[in-house]
């Protein structure tokens, strides 16, 4: 096909952006696990799921078949607020690379909250106003989620309280007052607040917090105050099923000019933004429509998918959740401090682990300072100055265009840059100052994780 | 004309984007006054300029008669990195406000400067690129200017050194990490590598610094080091020319649709934005085409076009740059520090000061924790966080608009969003924690100022 004349940003019309969103699993033979019941070890009924979380996003999390899902029209004006996103031809890094490859990314950053985030975070906030809730709770670490909760909530009047996991909430003090420009409640956790917050502040006093306590913290929240439920960004079926609305735009601009990726590229935390991206793709690859490499990109300090282990785990450190089968490196792993670069996460969603164990997909890690390195090379050339999590697939995308270069190949590499990287200035100056280093954890560290986790099935 | 089915969000095409500038000078009968030699108070020549600014440059700073400018190649490749900027209709803005008025804004803070600033830092870099230079100099407060030349000078490989205010350098690190990432230099100022800056630092053990200085400083820098010319990112003919590609775009969005509005709001502190914003519609109004209300707004708390005079006065604080003919509050006026809203010049582009003095603009100046409350407000109805300064145009726009739901009156009000807010948390934190005031000059202060003006002409 030719690829003449392609602009440098590829816009959809308005009347061109999709009107649902593409649920993967209704392509796989082999759906994902469904999540357990932490105190039965059997799956987690809707009625359970329910007194968590929405009614509609309930079902969403539990329907496997439905390929289109509509997006409601209350969702789609927010998305014209601030989409369509451009999926953007890299010209100036191809020329700087000098590749034959040809690079496109869609990028997701070009909204308050700076990421993909908010795609999920208005459905959820649509899905709990219909339902005719107050608010909704949930729990933020370096705050991007937290933001475009906030945002999602102050469009539709719902009341949002975050719990910010404290040592964020005092060294980050602007992404906190973001948060509260959108009208949200900003609590440092653990707090005095809650049961689960009094407990961990007697048992350790002057914490500072940790992710895990404040899931722990907002759930119990949710459930014990009238009117409320919990909501989170990324990991769950439903996160991912919201996030398809990156690659139904990507699929539609790539079609509108012809072009047809060999290979797509995403950085993977908890897998929502890769998923999101991926989904149509995938489904064609499934249906053996066509084919497409597929790879996902984690850091090589947090490891899941490459070296992680596929079975039942805990999807939070304090255990409350229920479990999810997925790739995990165990509930208790946490990156080793010096870790800048977020994708912090233990596990990855089910869908994207049952997917790659299946061969459907690749998956590489790469070490910070490589992914730092083409951070400012990006930047430099593209212009966008990109979240260290968006750079893994930077790094990625560039390795990539580089074999093309020694062998000549023309492949079209497609690449999601998830956000840019305003509030992440303290992991680039790190890196500036030669202050960054490259922690891969052991074998024996990961052996002695595994051997921790949950003996199930 | 017809309003009907405007999209959320107008796009250029990328073949719709102006291929020229607009000089609004071409248009005016009453050019601006000539800069002034401040050594002989005679108009700056070509000759003398050309020691301190590149030599294209000058040529436009002097140019009063060529309406349209043809924008280089280089250039309209690095504005579709990040151009056409979308013109966006404010649906939510209105509903929000029952008002009968139709709202767009030019929002230009979709790129990494986070501003307006970087549509003339790529033309600077450009004609320095073009003179062969090695480099540029210049001086940075907050930031904004400094990160959007970065910018600029990284796409070119130039050599780019920003001083920034020591205040600004210590208490603003992310803003000096992001100017590194695009590889500048970025020096605390004053510092002891110039002559200026040991004698400030001497005369002031640990001041720390202004802009005045910092401006001398680079210019210091710049007339001493071979290969190297001082840029500056407003106030200049040149920059509003540069920035004319705003209204250029603004333009042909709204004729695109058979939109005209009936009034055009932009912030005013060295007059760039506004001046960009409207160059096009001031030009049909000026040959008597069409009329449209202009309007200017600037803080209370540093009313140059309001309460100021119209008069011969120093650009800088250090009296070492050329003195233009504009309305002005006298170089020594520094907006109490009380102050969070952006727009402290204590002067306006002389082109926009004579059109205001020919009584083509309006002006208005608003408190500043009204400007604040308004940014919140639009921030919570339309997403985007917005820097202090765009709020400026904000504030007065919601005025307008509310005044046609009292009348009925269905106006086209069209508002230059010039940036984000993501780097001025602190000013929203001192918003949202009730502690922002506002200060305004006395009578008796200002004619303090005044009666220091140089008396000329």
């Amino acid at each position: 096909m030719a690829q003449q004349n392609i602009p440098y940003k590829i816009y959809l019309e308005e009347n061109e952006m999709p009107t649902t969103w593409y649920n993967v699993r209704a392509d796989m033979t082999n759906k994902p696990a469904p999540l357990l019941n932490p105190g039965t070890l059997q799956p987690m009924t809707a009625e359970e799921l329910s007194g968590v979380f929405c009614e509609e996003l309930v079902a969403q999390e539990l329907d496997n078949d439905t390929r289109l899902i509509p997006i409601p029209d209350e969702i789609r004006d927010f998305y014209k607020m601030y989409r369509p996103s451009p999926l953007v031809r890299a010209y100036c890094l191809e020329k700087k690379l000098d590749t034959p490859a040809k690079i496109y990314y869609k990028f997701e950053g070009n909204n308050t909250s700076g990421s993909h985030k908010l795609n999920s975070a208005i459905a959820q906030a649509y899905y709990a106003k219909k339902q005719g809730l107050k608010g909704v709770t949930t729990e933020t670490g370096a705050g991007q989620w937290g933001t475009a909760l906030s945002m999602a909530c102050a469009y539709f009047e719902l009341d949002c309280r975050v719990y910010m996991v404290k040592v964020s909430y005092e060294q980050k003090p602007f992404r906190r007052e973001v948060m509260r420009t959108y009208g949200a409640s900003v609590t440092p956790s653990p707090s005095m607040e809650t049961e689960v917050g009094r407990a961990i502040n007697a048992q350790f006093p002057g914490t500072t917090g940790s992710l895990g306590c404040a899931i722990s913290e907002a759930v119990e929240a949710a459930v014990t105050r009238e009117g409320y439920r919990y909501v989170l960004g990324s990991v769950l079926n439903q996160v991912l099923l919201h996030q398809s609305v990156i690659g139904m735009e990507t699929k539609a601009a790539l079609d509108k000019y012809g072009i047809v990726p060999d290979v797509i590229i995403g950085c993977a935390g908890g897998g929502s933004n890769l998923g999101g991206l991926i989904s149509p793709f995938m489904g064609e690859k499934l249906r053996g429509e066509r084919d497409y490499r597929i790879v996902a990109v984690e850091p090589a300090s947090c490891p899941s998918l490459t070296r992680g282990q596929f079975a039942y785990d805990f999807c939070d450190t304090g255990k409350v959740c229920p479990l999810a089968k997925m790739y995990t490196l165990g509930s208790n792993f946490i990156p080793a401090p010096n870790h800048a670069g977020g994708l912090r996460y233990h596990g990855m969603s089910s869908i994207l682990s049952q997917l790659y164990h299946d061969g459907y997909m690749e998956a590489v890690s790469v070490p910070q300072t490589a992914v730092f390195e083409a951070a400012e090379y990006f930047a430099r050339c593209e212009g966008i100055l990109p979240a260290p999590e968006s750079s893994h697939a930077i790094r990625a995308a560039i390795d990539e265009a580089v074999k093309c270069r020694e062998t000549g190949k023309e492949e079209t590499i497609v690449f999601g840059l998830t956000g840019t990287g305003y509030f992440d200035m303290v992991a680039y100056e790190k890196y500036h100052d030669g202050k960054m280093d490259d922690y891969i954890p052991t074998d024996e560290e990961l052996a002695g994780y595994a051997a921790a986790l949950p003996k199930i099935g």
